[in-house]
């Protein structure tokens, strides 16, 4: 079956920093008329990456929608034109002060598909190895820095403060490979 | 350390049928101002169904944000006041024409933590049962009933027909079970 939906007409509402939002009047297979709120954002990076002890590397940090704290993996959006490995060694750079000549590209996935078009590109490295220099992280960003166990990852996960769809997928990747 | 950031002043941009766009002027931990581009989202429940022949329970849709079908497992937004286990059978018997007696909680997470407050309620079931009468979906709503094997799971993330992060999830929750 095909259920593509053509567009009638883009309504440009917000155009931000990172997100831009727009309403399309679509086609809908019945013949019928709809309108799909639609968010667009650069895209992301996440990167799952193993200390030689064993730990994963994770960064706390501040969520403005949610008004909450969250422990993640480290993470950041796409610049334009730049390719999602070069992202993912910056964020590693900026966020946590390792580097790594060893970036495995792991999978992608779209976070909320019925309303937006973000994507992550996960990659996974065990090879780290700490800058001399740390890098400025941006601006307006402020992440504290920690590396956790699975028995860390399992109460952090319990306290809901590892609460995102990349971490838990992070999670569920390391036990799958025989993280203990 | 503490990286609130105090809101300021929000501008609501824009309220749709699904999502709201906000603007918070925010005070970050460095006595700086700032802007949070935030979407409002009602929540979602996703719902990882097995059949008793050992497959799982997939819808495959359009999703106008990526202009592309995707396979994904059940899913739906709450409506108002409704909990979340409500939603997942509404949602299970509209989109499958299945029903259970019995659905377990299994998780929750947040999808896009940077930019969206979206959280989704994930439930599992393997009582299954035919509903007599089909009931009806949204009137904005086309989707098409499938079961798959893990052999089909795995090809279709090959393919990116599987390719959104609670679908990800479930693929990954199941074979942690011992899903073959």
């Amino acid at each position: 079956m095909n259920f593509e939906e053509k567009t009638v007409k883009t309504n440009h509402i917000f155009s931000g920093k990172i997100i831009q939002l727009q309403v399309d009047d679509v086609l809908l297979p019945n013949g019928e008329m709809s309108k799909r709120e639609l968010i667009k954002h650069p895209g992301a990076v996440a990167i799952i990456a193993m200390t030689e002890n064993n730990k994963l590397v994770m960064v706390k940090q501040y969520r403005k929608p949610l008004e909450k704290t969250l422990v993640e993996i480290p993470a950041g959006k796409l610049e334009e034109g730049e390719s999602p490995e070069i992202t993912a060694l910056r964020e590693l750079e900026e966020e946590t002060g390792y580097t790594t000549n060893h970036l495995q590209y792991i999978t992608s996935f779209y976070t909320s598909p019925g309303f937006a078009d973000e994507i992550i590109y996960v990659y996974f490295t065990d090879e780290l190895t700490l800058l001399e220099e740390k890098k400025q992280l941006d601006e307006d960003e402020f992440v504290e820095l920690m590396t956790i166990s699975l028995d860390d990852a399992e109460e952090l996960i319990q306290s809901q403060d590892i609460h995102d769809a990349k971490t838990v997928f992070a999670i569920q990747y390391l036990k799958a490979k025989g993280w203990k």
